[in-house]
């Protein structure tokens, strides 16, 4: 009878009123009704972005949004640099691929972030540098990279160069703010901490990104976004979208800003610490330090055994869905996602389970330990 | 309290059934329960596009399925015949535009269908040519273009020329089939005849276009097909898919199955017979002759006062939404949609409904005449 307790780091549970609010009835995208849906959507996603200018939105999954951003900031011959972290990184990485860019890669140990001062080292020596890319969250690894140093260190180095980040996996849960971390353009999509179903991605520019994109000769159509731009001042789409999904943005957006953007923040920084204390307890291996942790996925690390056997249990005997490891983490890690519509009781659902299963397994009394670290921690930050 | 009719020719009204399959709850797109999803859609999507080949699914809205099928079917220098007959193709041509394509614009007047033997003059003298474009039905004028006859004029003009129908307000209410058609690509979107809010496309391919894909070497990653019908092999998507949209998606196809294609079919073309004589019993003129009509939208012609008053009062007083003209039939005809989850008894709201206001407007007694002429068509039929 039991729901599944959906813990991947993506997608993420949908809460019943957002089901309910995509199940309206459908209606026209070329009409007032929607234009004023969209400019509603427009005044609660900007300050989510951290931003002023209008978020581009796409009827696509988030990798779109990613190729987009790349296609329409950088120009043939340009010279990109794509920080690899993780599975991500190297999705980045096999876009930028695809085009006639000058392609460098700044490779980060897998399970660590991205150190400002030795990337500021690696830029010495790059001519002609348009871009830098990178994830905020590395969803294969859950490292959370320092966006505002990195960005001192981009701007530094080139003041008209680019930062890029993909926050598909960050935004909505982590504290991200375009204008106050120098980000140029930021990428995020629907179904992480935004509490959505996937199929809607979003591109927020900052004027120096804009300005680009509008001097851009790419010969693209569905990610022109010059077009969602342009459109987007008189509140269209200049293709048709997913109208259900906009549906539901318009809700989750009034879920996050009836919550406060601040409160959101610590809830999610909440889950990470209950979640990273209680893993302790339970004598597993932490893949990324704290200082590098995401507030919106923990990974979990020990032998191949016991990771085979406790996200087998999870999954056929406790109702919970959590996330393996990708290329060279598989089958060394568990990943548990706590963003979006999760909340602290789903910490101790999980911590819960893993007592039980680690109990069994190591013939070793766990029970209450997980647990009780896991509310010590919440009740000390509170 | 009463609901708006939507009788547009897309978005489409979506059933309670189908809100209610959308919100079963999220599930990751990774595992054993979205492969037998996905391969549970494909049994049931191939015989709608009359394919045995695995039919590309894409998270995004029609015109990405549109350019996909163009960038991955068309090298550069390579020419390319559009046939436009209204908005729609000349979207086709626009994105043609983008690449570096040999494109010929095969003109057809506006409220036409495209005349096989004057095509087949036409082509004469085009060489290298790669592939034709069309519409099956071009939405903004409510044509249907003889589709079997064209795609005989293409490959008997060069074989292996590739004959691509964009069938978006069309497939699922028009009798389309690609293997007994010769069409070698088939592109739809999922919110006109196929009862789904907008957010996926669909791409079907038969061997040769699949053989020229896989010899593609553009450019792409969220467009690139290659890709699509790779995963398609093991029941997976490329990237993110928009879940909620997939299980809508498996609950309109039985929607479709349980009524037969048959009967879907006979109840469009019912649906736009008794629209057509109710129409003529209002002394309103009708934009495309009968043998070149669709069974999907129908578009209404009067004077610009007359159709400027009917959609007001259609929408404002008859809860009824329909649509106008674009570009050069701005102003100048409505367009009314009948494909879907749509009823004879939906004819005979908006022709009630199109009696009062006539009656009205030219003080005329228009009552129970274009529904007596509908409901004759209808039971002639049956």
């Amino acid at each position: 009878m039991q729901e599944e307790l959906l813990l991947t780091p993506g997608p993420t549970p949908v809460a019943r009123r957002t089901y309910q609010a995509m199940s309206q009835g459908i209606f026209g995208h070329r009409t007032n009704r929607f234009k004023a849906l969209s400019a509603d959507i427009q005044n609660k996603l900007q300050p989510l972005f951290g931003t002023d200018h209008p978020v581009a939105v796409l009827t696509s999954s988030g990798t779109s949004a990613l190729e987009a951003a790349m296609v329409n900031l950088v120009d043939d011959g340009d010279s990109v640099v794509i920080i690899v972290s993780g599975v991500f990184g190297g999705k980045f990485a096999d876009i930028a691929g695809r085009y006639n860019f000058k392609v460098h890669i700044y490779d980060v140990t897998w399970g660590q972030a991205a150190d400002p001062e030795a990337f500021r080292e690696y830029l010495n020596g790059i001519d002609n540098l348009a871009a830098v890319f990178t994830q905020a969250c590395e969803t294969s690894t859950s490292v959370l990279h320092p966006l505002a140093e990195l960005s001192k260190v981009v701007h530094d180095y080139k003041e008209d160069a680019l930062f890029i980040v993909d926050a598909v996996s960050a935004l909505g849960g982590a504290d991200i703010h375009m204008d106050r971390d120098k980000i140029d353009c930021l990428v995020s999509g629907s179904q992480k901490a935004m509490m959505l179903p996937p199929g809607l991605a979003f591109v927020a520019v900052n004027d120096k990104a804009l300005g680009k994109i509008n001097r851009s000769a790419h010969g693209r159509y569905y990610l022109d976004l010059k077009m969602y731009f342009k459109s987007l001042e008189v509140d269209y789409t200049p293709q048709t979208p997913a109208v259900t999904l906009y549906q539901g943005l318009d809700d989750v957006l009034n879920m996050i800003h009836d919550e406060t953007l601040e409160q959101v923040y610590v809830r999610h920084k909440n889950m990470q610490k209950m979640l990273r204390r209680g893993i302790e307890a339970l004598e597993l291996e932490l893949l990324v330090k704290e200082e590098d942790a995401s507030p919106t996925v923990t990974a979990v690390k020990s032998s191949p055994e016991e990771i085979a056997h406790i996200k087998d249990e999870l999954e056929n005997n406790y109702h919970i869905a959590v996330a393996g490891g990708q290329k060279d983490l598989a089958g060394k890690i568990i990943r548990i996602g706590h963003m979006g519509f999760m909340f602290p009781k789903d910490m101790l659902a999980i911590l819960s389970a893993l007592e039980d299963i680690l109990s069994r397994l190591r013939n070793k009394n766990y029970y209450g330990k997980a647990l009780t670290a896991a509310q010590e921690s919440l009740y000390e930050q509170a």
